[in-house]
């Protein structure tokens, strides 16, 4: 049992450090590493990509997906492990490069799909934080995101070292096999101003007694919100539920009253601006609206809207953290969360 | 303002029919149909399957690319529609089969994606209910599910009878080309029987005052958790959160406590085997289970796994119904949802 007062010191110093995180990543050794793992890819020329992850991990492979979707023209989807593990699909993946996203590279089922893919023909690439892990042991190519030992269970600098590391990636696979390191060289100067800037606490107090929360966002974004809705339920358990923004509007939107707080992801550029329709509904509905993004509730500096993931989720840890604590929970241990949960 | 007396009689006729709806897409004329779609997928050896969809039927296609996935050894995912309607994706599908699921095939978005991936060399198929529709029109081939007029907003027979279609589609692809008619003789007698154990008044009055409810369920029961959760935010305004079995022992498990019930999908088979440590966790957490399946709370009858979806989903909307009538709503016409949802 951990002292009250020192309860969150551990998640607070992983949110923290999520500039050097990126600032790491754009170091000569990791776009290297990353941009011969992009070479491979780019001579390799997969149809396809299937992702494949769980929880937090899911959330960025998400992002991947849209990245790939968006900037390399190539159609990309989520797979179910259970397929493959719990049913013994055997699916041809001989045209597909198919990625498992895991920080700590220990769930049994993502190493079985990536052995299943490997064995039918498909380029495997392993993202994860541990190096010697299983599933990057198991993969054809490895990428390790470098976010260094985490402190908290719920995972914070591993997921946005994740999103850094597949946008890297991806945009080294659009350039032909070299990472455009100049367009990110400001991304760890923006994460710090970012978590500069917090209004964090106050926002906790206004939402200590919440007893939902409604998180939404689309394009980009809506993986933002998927991983802000997770956090919230791993750390405060409040039941948040994460919507896309056009979702949200197929009947979900019929549960946002005065009385819950709806978290809504609105960047620049055509995912924001999408937004635009969904935040006039809420507005009806009289929600309570925090918005996060440029001019946001929890204000976010403009960037490309590819960008926007690796910033708008800072804020959104700090106010998990806050509320935890708020509530009198320990952020750092929560119940019935561990950090390698394996499943078949 | 509908009178009390006749709230959710839309509803209920709408959930009576499905007996109907199985046995009218067994008639000749639909087997022949769908089998002629068959043939042309067949002919064509697509590499792997992306659905695209929203709402109730994005868990329909869900199931789809499950059943994609195991019974042909397919890749098969789920697509964002907004990739493509946002951000000006233009993935190169020409090896896909691109299936978009609509029961009013009328959303604008998913009649952009196909007929994008229609361009782009993609086989299209569109899987609504109404064979005149946009999405219809566009796709090169096309599935009528043939549910008839729905009463109620929130879809019951329309999401049953896409499961069918799709189960029918894809068996008949496996097989060839010729829908395996024989297979599914059953199963308008079981769902008959499977309303007619309606279990779902008294269970209503149990969690009637119940302040959020979470379901779950593992492979091809992980759509009918997900449909469960939406149906219920839709007509009753819980908030319901749906996980995978495995995506909930990631951390959502602390959020069940002995105040949330836990609705669980539990089929015979891999998928109803692969919960046994989900339910041995809950128990833990002294969670109140209600297992939905063979011997179950809300009972079903034993069948293939691969069936189960289409008749575990059934006591479910009994509850619904039950539970919106319950707590003084009328689930023929909740606020804030339309039939159509018009997004981009």
């Amino acid at each position: 049992v951990t002292n009250r007062n020192e309860r969150g010191v551990g998640m607070a110093a992983d949110i923290a450090e999520q500039p050097e995180v990126y600032a790491k990543l754009l170091e000569p050794a990791q776009v290297k590493a990353i941009s011969q793992v992009a070479k491979k890819i780019v001579q390799r020329q997969p149809r396809h990509i299937v992702f494949t992850a769980r929880g937090t991990s899911d959330h960025a492979a998400l992002y991947g997906s849209y990245l790939a979707e968006i900037r390399l023209n190539l159609a990309a989807g989520l797979a179910s492990p259970s397929a493959i593990t719990v049913f013994g699909a055997r699916p041809d993946l001989s045209h597909a490069l198919v990625v498992g996203v895991s920080q700590s590279g220990g769930s049994p089922d993502l190493t079985e799909v990536l052995r299943v893919a490997r064995e039918s023909g498909a380029l495997t690439l392993a993202v994860t934080n541990n190096a010697e892990s299983s599933l990057a042991r198991t993969a054809e190519l490895s990428v390790d995101v470098a976010a260094g030992h985490e402190r908290a269970v719920a995972a914070t600098k591993t997921y946005t070292a994740e999103l850094m590391a597949l946008l890297l990636l991806i945009e080294a696979v659009k350039a032909g096999g070299k990472v455009p390191v100049k367009e990110f060289a400001k991304l760890p100067r923006l994460a710090a101003d970012t978590l500069a800037n917090d209004k964090a606490a106050e926002l906790a107090q206004r939402y200590r007694f919440a007893a939902r929360v409604v998180t939404t966002g689309r394009g980009y974004s809506y993986p933002s919100a998927r991983e802000a809705a997770l956090k919230l339920m791993e750390t405060t358990y409040l039941p948040a539920l994460a919507f896309s923004g056009a979702d949200l509007l197929h009947g979900p939107l019929a549960m946002t009253d005065p009385d819950v707080p709806v978290f809504a992801f609105v960047g620049s550029g055509l995912g924001g601006e999408s937004m635009k329709p969904v935040l006039g509904r809420l507005a009806e509905q009289r929600a309570d609206v925090v918005t996060v993004g440029p001019a946001g509730t929890l204000p976010v500096p403009e960037v490309d809207e590819r960008f926007g993931p690796l910033l708008e989720i800072l804020p959104m840890q700090q106010l998990v953290l806050s509320l935890a604590l708020a509530r009198g929970e320990d952020p750092d241990a929560p119940r019935g969360l561990k950090k390698v949960t394996a499943t078949l």
